[in-house]
Order: C-alpha cells, then sequence, then structure tokens
C-alpha cells in the first residue's frame, strides 16, 4: 500500500533527484500534500507552492529551479502525463475482489459462469444467466433470468442487470445502477392508465461505463441501446427504445426520454433533457441544463432551452436583459417625437 | 419462448395469409426484424419497407395490398391494437418468479406472508410486515419493519419498503425504488441544523406503478401519499407530505417538494420541479423541465420557469427573441429623429 | 405503540384539560385527525377547525378558547415549539434494530466491529472495514475494503460505502446512497475514450445525513470532502473532488459538478446545477433550478440559469415579457416619425 519515489520515477521514466527511498502513500495537490504524499508541478501558476509544500516529492519539469533540498524531485518531460502514470499506479492498489463464488452468494445452478468470476456474498445469479470470464460481481448485485455480462466486466454493489439485459466485455456497470426495469409506457382509457406491455430489452456494448444509480429501461419491444465505448455518469435516466451511438458521453443527471436517437460521438452535458423520438447528430455537444425538443442535425455546441446553437443561444441571453434599457430608450423618444409634434401644429 | 403465427394470428383475431407454422421470438419494427420476428404495418408511411423487411410475418390492414409472396400477413381491422396484443403475448412469456420463499431469503418470524407470495434470495421481510397474497419480492429487495405490500404486487430487486410503509395491492415498485426515507427537514440554530424528525409514513394506494431508483419520502407526520393508479417514472424525487391524486402521471427525474399537493390526473414531465406547498389542479398538464413555484388552479398545459400557461409562455419565449432586432429599429428612429429635430432648428 | 395525553402534556410541559387517559397513536393535522390522534392549533387561521376536528387532543396556546368539552387540551405557552417535542416522542417510537450481528449479514473476519453495533440480513462489511461504536447498517447495506463508519452512525438499506471511504460519527447515510463510486473522468484518444483513474476517496465529516439514492463520487486523487453537519437530500449528485462545506443544505436532485467548492452554510435548492470548478460563497443561497456557471463571491440569494443576484434576475424576468410591449411602441413611433418626415418635405 505505498510506493518508494524511486519506484514512481521508474514507472513513469523520471528523472530522480534526492531520497528515493522515501515512501509516499498516494498523490495529491501541492497545497493538501502530506509528508507521505507526492505531488506535481505543471503549471507555472502554481511555482508559489513549491516553497510550502509537505510533499515527500514533487514531478516537475526537466528545467523547473527549486531551492528545496528536502523535496525529492521527479524530473520529467511532461509532468502532467508523469503524475497520471503516478496516479494510474495508485488506483491499481485498489483492492480488487480474488476470484470465486463467495459464501453468501446465490448462483442457480442453471446459471453459466466463466472462468476467473468473482461473485460477492448478497450476489445473486439466476437460471440462465451468463457472466463472462474474469467478470466481477460485488456483493449485493443481481443479474436476472437469461441475462448476461461479458467477460472483464464489473458490476457494481446493489447493481442490477433484469431479466435478459446484454452487457458486452469490459464494461462497469456502477453501484445500484439498474439495467432493464420496464420502460413507462401507458395507454389512457376510462378505468385509468392501462400498461402498455414492455417485452423488449437492452443491449450495453462493449467498454460502457454507467455510473451508480442510473436507470436504463428496457424496449417496448426491439432494445433499447448503448453503443460501445460511450460513458454515462451517475443518476442518468435512459427511457425505452433509446439508441445512443458508440463513444457518446452522458453527465449526471441527464435524461434521455423515449425513442430518442443519439449518435456517436455526442456529449451531453449534466441534467440535460432530450425529448422523445428526437434525434441528436454526431458531434453534437448539448451544454448542462438545456433542452433539446426537436432533432438536431449539425454538430457543434447548443445550449438553452430549448437547445439553440452556441451563438444564437448567447445573443438571445444579451438580447433578453436589453428589453429594460429599450424601454427607457423608447420613453426618451416618445417624450422628444411629442415635442416635435407639439411644435409642427 | 415463441410462438408460430398462426398462433399469434388467433390471439388477436388476425385472418392469415401465408405459412401459419413458422415460429418466431419476438415483435420487432419493419427494418429491425429479423426471420425469426414478427412485425406490423399501420401507418402507411412505412409501406416501402415491406419490400424489404426479414420479417416472417406482418401485422397488416384488412386491405393491404403487399406482392411479396414469401411473407405471412395477419390481416387485421386495426393494425395497430392487434399488434399491441401480439407484444403482449411475448411480455407475458418474460420470467416470473415462482411462488416459494427461496433459498438466501430472510423473513422475520413475525412476518405476516400471504399465500403463493415469492420471496427472492436476499429479499428481507423484517418483523410485524405483511406480505399480500401473490405478491412477488424480488432479490435484494426489503420489507422494513411493520411495513406493508398488497396482494399481487410486485417489489423490484434492491426496492426498499422501510418501515411502517403501505403498499396497496397490484403495484410495481421498480428495482432500486426507495419509500419511506425520511423526510429532509432541519431547523437552523446556533449549533448547526437540528432534525426535525419524521414519524410520518408513506401510503401507496392500489394500481400504482412507481420507477426505479425513485424516492418517496415519509410524512414528518401523517402520511404522503401516492393515489390509485398513479403511475410515476424513474428517478422522480417525491418529498414530505406530498399527496398526488389517482391516475396522475410523473415523468422520469421530476421533483415535488415537501406538502405539494397534486390533484387527479395531472400529468408532470420529466425533470419538472414542483416546488413546496404548491398545489396543481386537476388536469394541468406540465410540460418537461418546467417549474411550479405557485398554484396552478385551471386545467391546460403549462411549461417555462416559472411555469405559464403554453400560450402564454410561447409568446413570451418569441418575444424573448425579439429585443434585437427592437434595438435596431429604436437606433433607426433615434437617428431619424435627431435629423428631424435639427432640421426643426 | 403510543401515548397517553397525560404523558404528552408531561412531555412538553403542557397543562392538561380534559381527559388524560385517552390513549392516542400518533400526531395529525386538525382536519385530518382520527379519534385515537393528537393534533395542534398554533395559527389562529386554522381555529375554525377546532369545531369539526376528530382528533382526541389538541395542543393550543394558554389564552387560546375552545368551547368544546369533548376535547382534551394541552395548554402550552408555544404550541409550535410543544408539538414539535410531540411529535419528537412518536418519531423516538419508530423501530430501532437491536445490537447484533443477525443471521445472514457477511462480516469479514478482518473487519474491526465496535460495541454495540447493529448488522442486518444482507450486509457485507469487507476486509479492513472498520464499523464504529453503537453504528447501524441495515439490512442490504455495504461497506468496503477499508471503508469506515463512525459511531452512532446509520447505513440505510441497500446504501454502498465503496472501499476506502471514511464516514463520520452520527451520520445518516439512507437507503440507496452510493458514496465512492469513481469519478466520471475520461481522456479523448482516438481509439475512444480512455478512462482516468480515479484513486481518490470520498470523507464525510460528523453530523452530515446524506439522502436515499444519492450519489457521491471518489476523488481522482486526495477526496471529495463533506462538511460536518452538512445536509444533502435524495438524488443528488456529487462528483469528484466536489468539496462542501460546514452546515450547507443541498436539496433534492441537485448536481455539482467535478471540483467545485461550495463553502459553509451555502444553501442549494432542488435540482440546482453548479459547474465544474467552480467557488460558491458562504452564505450563498442558489434557489431552485438555478444554474451556477461561475463563481458566486458574495452571500446572498441568487437563482435563473446563469445565476444572478436575486433582484436582477426577477428584473431581468420582468424585462424579457416586456419586448412585446415595446415592439407595439417601436411601430407606433415609427409611425408618427413618418408623417413627421412626410410633413417636413
Amino acid at each position: 500500500m505505498g510506493f518508494s519515489l524511486r519506484e514512481l520515477a521508474d514507472l513513469c521514466g523520471a528523472r530522480l533527484e534526492g531520497d528515493g527511498e522515501r515512501i509516499v502513500r498516494g498523490p495529491a495537490t501541492l497545497d493538501r500534500a502530506g509528508a507521505d504524499e507526492v505531488s506535481f508541478l505543471a503549471n507555472p501558476r502554481y511555482a508559489g507552492l513549491m516553497a510550502s509544500t509537505r510533499a515527500a516529492g514533487v514531478v516537475v519539469a526537466e528545467d523547473a529551479v527549486v531551492e528545496r533540498r528536502d523535496l525529492a524531485l521527479l524530473r520529467a518531460e511532461d509532468p502532467n502525463r508523469c503524475f497520471t502514470r503516478v496516479v494510474a499506479a495508485f488506483a491499481a492498489q485498489r483492492p480488487v475482489p480474488e476470484p470465486g463464488v463467495r459464501a453468501g452468494a446465490h448462483v442457480d445452478p442453471g446459471a453459466r459462469l466463466g472462468a476467473d468470476v468473482s461473485i460477492g456474498p448478497g450476489a445473486v445469479v439466476e437460471r440462465d444467466a451468463d457472466v463472462g470470464d474474469g467478470a466481477v460481481l460485488l456483493p449485493g448485485s443481481y443479474v436476472g433470468v437469461g441475462a448476461s455480462i461479458g467477460a472483464g466486466s464489473t458490476l457494481g454493489a446493489g447493481a442490477a442487470l433484469l431479466d435478459g439485459v446484454t452487457v458486452g466485455a469490459r464494461c462497469t456497470i456502477h453501484a445500484g445502477a439498474v439495467v432493464g426495469a420496464d420502460g413507462f409506457g401507458f395507454e389512457p382509457t376510462r378505468e385509468g392508465w392501462v400498461k402498455i406491455p414492455q417485452c423488449g430489452t437492452v443491449v450495453v456494448e462493449d467498454d460502457v461505463e454507467i455510473g451508480a444509480n442510473t436507470t436504463i429501461d428496457r424496449a417496448r419491444f426491439g432494445a433499447t441501446r448503448i453503443g460501445r465505448g460511450t460513458k454515462i455518469d451517475n443518476l442518468v435516466h435512459v427511457a425505452h427504445n433509446v439508441e445512443i451511438g458508440a463513444d457518446s458521453v452522458v453527465a449526471a443527471q441527464a435524461g434521455i426520454a423515449g425513442s430518442a436517437r443519439i449518435d456517436e460521438r455526442v456529449v451531453i452535458g449534466g441534467q440535460v433533457g432530450v425529448a422523445g423520438h428526437v434525434r441528436i447528430a454526431s458531434g453534437v455537444r448539448l451544454a448542462g441544463q438545456s433542452g433539446a425538443y426537436g432533432d438536431i442535425t449539425e454538430p457543434g455546441d447548443y445550449l438553452d432551452t430549448p437547445a439553440r446553437p452556441r451563438r444564437e443561444a448567447l445573443r438571445r441571453m444579451a438580447s433578453a436583459g436589453r428589453a429594460e434599457e429599450l424601454a427607457k430608450r423608447v420613453r426618451e423618444l416618445e417624450r422628444r417625437l411629442e415635442r416635435l409634434e407639439g411644435d409642427g401644429r
């Protein structure tokens, strides 16, 4: 649970100056670092903090001038990139469950388990479910009847893949996420709302990440689909029959209504709403809290509710604040005009 | 796990043309259907897809002209309604847990279980809890001390009914929903926020659906109440002492603050916010992302923040974009007026 | 499960008039109370309800004039404060799990349990985890490897503290909350989004409340921090490296993006969005649905998207609606000016 500064220097190809034997327990910013932490200086703006930092060692540029003798330095061409490797090394020390079905896990005899899967206590795998090689099911997670999760994927604590849902390889489904609840569809009748049967499924392709407590509903029929490499943050709602293309990003608390189609490499900001049946073209970026109520066919930045191209939206916002000033000028014009009209009589 | 086309035709009263022995595994749209799927053509706009669809059979209108011989047809007066029955038939094939208390379930000896209940592994039923006939508690769900769930209701994976909460008959509480957490009430004091005790409960009437990861808080005292037949989507927040009437609909990620009263047959769009103590009259429809900050007493469509009647809101939005054009006209007026005033001197 | 009216009168120092032996089962408003409930009259506006209330007893002011003989009265100087004590007495009757590790709980032998902890069935405590004296872990909750929860804290049903996360003393983490999921960070590359390792943690200080299904992500490195006494409602998203000071309040469905710093005693309304890296000063109150996209350095009320000081925002909103009226006046000016210009020729 820690590295010597020498190990870290070797790991990211930095040149070590000073005491390489000191053990550090984690990375930190210069102002926050304690005596058992390693920090970095990439932006010259923070150079002043070098005098006071309590870090054991600091990743700095090749040519950085540092006057303190008590500070070990890890000199690198690109301190940012070097420090990212340092962070990755510590991240790799986070505990990983060992393979095996632990006591307290409930695996139906009719489920298929790949090699080296890890299933925690309280996790449930139902009949006809399929768990790929090396998949990790954390405690309390659920793989429903006929659902599958691919090789190397992780299902977080309490996360649920409901019946028939498919998750690809190398996916991370964070704690509490629910994949495959019924789509929200009801028909109005005289006796009240009658449920529209939801017999479809959800297909999550490879390399997808789905955030904590996010919900992705199953299709009415066919599949709600999350494309390869797409990353979804926490508390996002993806409704039935939505299709999201590859390599898109959906930030926290965004909501995508039924049958919307999000193309590839779309970026959806936090708390954004996308209306039902709307299509969002590849390369569109929707700013936080905006609302897309119609198709967006051109790539670019959009904001506001309803969402407009960024320039138009900013002009409109500026304009909205001008009415007050305009009112003054109109009042002045009216006064002057009245005077002129009086003169003319 | 499948139906012959003949079975489906019989089931929805359609007249079969072509090979009724083919087995189909699910419904699909014309463009997405595979050779083991059944599709439908209701909107003439999609008639062109009939030439290329790979479906085994298609539900069509009585008088539809179809030239392909390889395609089985299910002719019906109302193809939409017929296809809904087909979808329902497949939906009914989704796995239903068998009655019984499975190994790994924890049922307190002081709980009351009705006939034919199904309780999955990891589900917990506490003392004095009451589970109605035929209720289904999926794995990892929780019924707290003295809580009850009515006959024929389903509690999704990991969903929680906390102590004393009451859920009626034929309700569906989806995975991860939390019913009965403390209302959010704190009193400011010199020593910081002091918790206001929340000793009330939640009453969910019959035929209610509550979405995945939705939260419904218990009342400070008395009850937070969800009326009969009301449908609530995913990730919705219903605060303490809210009352929602019968047959209302609340879309995903909407939030209803403390003590708000929503009448019957209200429709609340996605990501809507309703402020505390506000009253929303029967027949009101709040568009997505709008915010109701005062009482709404007349039925009809409302949008914007703060929410206004639809026509007024649209006029206002149009108006907000006009200031720029007005500014130009005012500038022009000022110029012309100056010239006139100069002439007069 | 109930109190005599005499017990309640003693408990809140009220003077009893009438039958003190009647047992009441809970508090209620005057109009809702049943014959086994106790109510209160603090606001003279509701005095009319005294004639019809079915309550067994009512907390009233010292000098209140009440004509009904069948109603027991609890006379108090401050009926509000007295009734709050009554409510608290009933709230204290809510079931509290008894100390002990119940059957079906999974506690790793390498975990440290304090005295008198209560661990429900299906709860999982991993190795190196630390559970403080008197802490309560409800069924299905999860304490990850090396995570800790302080003395007297409660972890709700299905709530998860992931590996290494620290929760202080006397905290309440409600059902379904997830503390310590990975921060949402990805680097764009030619091969798609590459995950930025998240090796930090979450530190929740003492006396914090975290709502149901809320998510608080771990830091990239260092810690996401929730200050002492801060209260967070349901379905809130707190991103990686956010820091919230002491005694702040965050209402339901608000979202705080990465590295934002919220100072002490900030009040964040429901569905508010705070952008990444933004700083919100002590004493700021952000109204519901507003969006803070830049630093806010002065205390006070803010609303709108982007958030502005309350007065400015209200003026702006009023102004936005005026363009239509201005357009009329400009048209009129144009007509009159044209006439004048014609005259001059």
